[in-house]
């Protein structure tokens, strides 16, 4: 079922990019969490369109209306259902019904997978709309691994060619600063190229692409577990339900190939009393379970396919070869936009796991 | 929980490298297939260990016995619970309790997670032994879905620094020629490079790591589901089960990052009154669902973490840094017979999502 | 999680009576059916309080609000939102906290299992109110059986002492009068007496209980499982999850009890080509599995247990023994509004196993 | 799916009456626990059969064989796989393929739901005889309960038309002695009049059902959850898997049809600080949620469809009508069996629910 998640924070996720509205049920959240709607809204807004050159102009309010679970403020261990409403749908942007296929876009596979009775208007369903409560769940869990000092940030570490920094490598990290830039990397210069690419690529009427790391700390070890409920296979499937996200790596991920087992191996210490490693290849993660260092991920992000080159396609109705250039409100890179979206279901696959880990009793 | 998967087809994984015996139970494969036993032993072979100078010379028959769900030969439709001895289990090597932890190994992360009541012998549970039984269940899998037209084969693409041609690129591929190399490669003279590299890392008391990329062809459009059940997220979660995969991309995957939206978006063109698209960037897939072209996705595996070599770590009983050189029977590259591995797990992840389509009705 | 159910058709219940607004949302269902609304709306307003001197003054329109997955009043395939906002909701009645316990309900429980954060105004997220949006979810299911040639029934069986004729013994049953009846029952005049029942329990400031029997005809052989997935089992998890559900049973039930194997059993005969049962004491189910025959079923429904006689109970507030008396709206026999409610989650069930059923493969 | 269950404490069970071996895998059971084997050996024979002259003389020594998830006596928190070789199947008894269906079995039902490619010998996957593993994983939850003061007991409340007193009503229950007793019974007398029926069936080559209650005492308030995963929701789906049973219900159950609010409610009071009930109407749950009190449930047993009267039935292969009567080796009445299955899934739901509850966090 592809709109539901988790086995102990349970989710249901809704909504077409031109429907009435959008929303997100969450079941199993701790009760009494109070709740700062300032930072959830935050968050919201990292995510909304409209909110610098580099995105769609398509300006949305993004405000969530919590319709369950949460009273005077506090959470009440109930569902939570927030909807956000739809309001600047222009739904004459998309004809009356799929016809010419977006390269790309999943019109085709969901014309298919739907029997023809798809909500085409804007990507229905499959809109990247539909992250926006995504990151209102995420930001809830985000708020109570916080209250456990569990911390999450990330960056844009590859955008076309440009590369930032990685976190593996990084001495510090200010995540208060990167959670407010628009392009968040480790060196400043580097931003600045990065916004200089996508302007380029929005000039020729072209997108780019490019990769986000994310990193985790203050997590204990033992969340997770080996096989099918890894740490990397339930961040990955958390993380593949983004659109767009094409590729998942820990640690060192495929920089693994060129990698000798004496250089992969993270040696053991003592440090206060405490077991930890003295690198961190493994992104934190061994036998699918944390081992108390920080959780490092990267995921790879295509280029928005929504470009105003004339691309061939098909047209279905007419079932022969055409042209198509799109004209409307698009990003020239989604990665901004993606990283509150990362970071939100990294908090939301912690909270899961954290919630599985705290069911296990030791006799 | 660990050792359960799928909504669909239910798996249910057990055992320790050095228990009684390790297992697996499938439930919801189709009635009455005809099993080839061969053919499944054959798949088996593939994994097993010391059937070249590559790999451990640990001798196990790995021949496993169907104790349910298969009556004359054919599958009942009821579980299936299929088991394998362990015969060849040296405990003596093992010591008497986890003490010293080798790097890159789950013997603390495990240590936490099952509060030091976790069996440590030679892994334990989280022995690579444990996917003799999901190669086991993969084989039925893949039989059946070659009865529906569906091919899946892989190869290694890297090994340290030697690549192989990619899938994508590729004109023909002979799968079964595949099948029976020991370091399936497309181009052959790779493979005696990849040879050369792993003897040299074993020399060196060390090991290597790389890439295995795999194909699944013959699939129809409209298998998976956008968000939490994209073929995407099955296929990662599964195949971060597999011990030492630590990356999962699909199609051009992170070589998205360096794609612009012109580059990676695949056209699409009228191909037999079938729609089809002109490249496979995506790798199959859109929106999260497969559009009838191969899917194509490529695993990181590291090297493997037990190297002769002297490396620093900690003892668990003395709370105190040590030295540890790991002598005893080990790959110096795992890939060759994780292989096998990924391909059976992609066909469990395409028969639970062939199930899932299955369900879906159209009024 | 409490208010997650399904493997093939997935629902999500969320929403507190005094919240704003409660709903539902349900995956997995058919693309492309056409909704009739006018016929949800008459099954939402057969749960509706205040249309009878029966119920509980309260008035609500209780008409749901699509939010997703329906376009052009048809099933897109992808998840159905709905909720019902709440209007006429005193909270004024409920005071500022939970303090009198009141017997039968969930103040207690509820309080502990939420840890004193719970909403537990008018029973919060515990309110017989949230069976409006399974009544919604249970009318487009029962639209999609329908269109198979399923039909479910049913009536107040018992209520009190009084007792209509079984399902079971009955000739024919009249399904589209019993629907329209406020107390539903074969032989009229036992409506009659059964309101007469009522009458007196709400003038003497009580309330009474009873037992509904449903009946599911035109279903195919074959749905269902053994063991943990039996039609018994899913249903009757369903059926308890109605507020005031103590019992259910199958067939005989109870009555089985005291039948000899000689009576308990429904002989097979051939009819029109077709194995059937020439009795069905069995209600439809071997193994846990439909032979073809009607499914029947019985649920105990206990009395209300806002009453307003005087009541011994503790306040949690002060720790002490207090008197209760429950003035406000409540009905003096749930019965009459449990009936859609049986049948929406009869609707549901069957849905679910439909799904299971259809993604099973033949090879 | 038929033979997996749960979302905590994870159950899959397979195997066939007269395939190699039946057997359970559980995961997420407690690490560190201490089995006594002599305690489980003893639940598994009581529901053996050939130990009285009321069972089948079928004997099978029924004795575990664990393949992990247990190190030194000690679980490792890891999946517990057990397995029980068939070694009495006289196979022979069962022709070579259902043919005459036996009325009141699932020979009709299994063979449409697997298209004809079941296992029919002696009822194959769905026969009784998969109980025995039930009973083992139970065991291992029971012994767990009990290490954190909770309690089973059950007993045959009702056989046929001979009835014992209730637990609701019971003073005191010696649960050690009716653990020793084939025919458990509040009254000892009560026993002496049940062993007499069932002589009797037997004699009129007949079968007899009934009632078994149970009781589970110790419970901490809080267990379980509103709607889908209410007590009631869970402990029926695990009840309703036991072949034979075919209704179920909770403290009056079906009693509280003639009970008005006034007698059905349970008065709160307090006791040593603690909130209580001053009866136990719900059986000890309201709200889908433990109260402290005991939880108290009834199951309706069936009569065993296997007699040797003749019964009208179908052959399968000719087509037509046919007599069949059967004889080889069943029990008159399956209720002294049953009563440890009856407890061993209560002991499973409770462990299920406990660990649900341990996962819920307080902020």
């Amino acid at each position: 079922m592809s709109s539901f998640f988790g086995q102990h924070l349970h989710l249901s996720l809704f909504g077409q990019s031109h429907g009435e509205a959008i929303g997100i049920t969450m079941d199993g959240f701790p009760a009494g969490m109070v709740i700062d709607m300032n930072r959830v809204q935050a968050e919201m807004q990292r995510r909304a369109p409209g909110h610098s050159s580099l995105t769609t102009p398509r300006k949305e309010p993004d405000t969530p209306e919590i319709l369950s679970g949460v009273l005077n403020g506090r959470t009440t261990g109930q569902p939570i259902c927030a909807i956000i409403r739809n309001t600047n749908t222009r739904s004459a942007d998309y004809g009356t019904g799929v016809d010419l296929l977006r390269p790309g876009h999943a019109d085709y596979t969901g014309h298919v997978r739907y029997f023809g009775f798809e909500d085409w208007r804007g990507g229905g369903h499959f809109s990247g709309r539909l992250t926006a409560p995504i990151v209102f769940a995420g930001a809830l869990c985000s708020q109570w691994l916080e209250s456990q000092g569990v911390n999450i940030v990330s960056h844009i570490q590859q955008l076309g060619h440009i590369r930032d920094e990685s976190l593996l490598a990084a001495q510090t990290v200010d995540a208060s600063a990167l959670k407010q830039m628009v392009l968040p990397t480790l060196k400043p210069e580097i931003a600045k190229a990065m916004n200089q690419e996508i302007l380029s690529a929005a000039q020729a009427q072209d997108s780019v692409g490019g990769v986000i790391e994310c990193m985790i700390t203050g997590l204990p070890a033992g969340l997770g577990a080996p096989f099918f409920d890894s740490v990397e296979g339930v961040l990955s499937h958390l993380l593949f339900a983004i659109p767009a996200v094409k590729g998942v790596e820990f640690g060192e991920g495929f920089g693994f190939a060129t990698l000798k087992g004496s250089q992969a191996n993270d040696p053991f210490s003592m440090q206060d009393g405490r077991v930890v490693t003295m690198a961190n290849h493994s992104g934190g993660i061994q036998g699918g379970i944390t081992n108390g260092m920080p959780v490092v991920f990267r995921c790879a992000v295509r280029a928005t396919p929504s470009i105003g080159q004339v691309q061939e396609t098909v047209s279905l109705c007419r079932g022969q070869q055409e042209k198509l250039s799109i004209h409307g409100r698009h990003d020239p890179c989604i990665l901004p936009r993606a990283v509150p979206v990362v970071e939100a279901v990294a908090a939301i696959g912690m909270m899961e796991l954290w919630k599985e880990r705290q069911a296990c009793i030791r006799s």
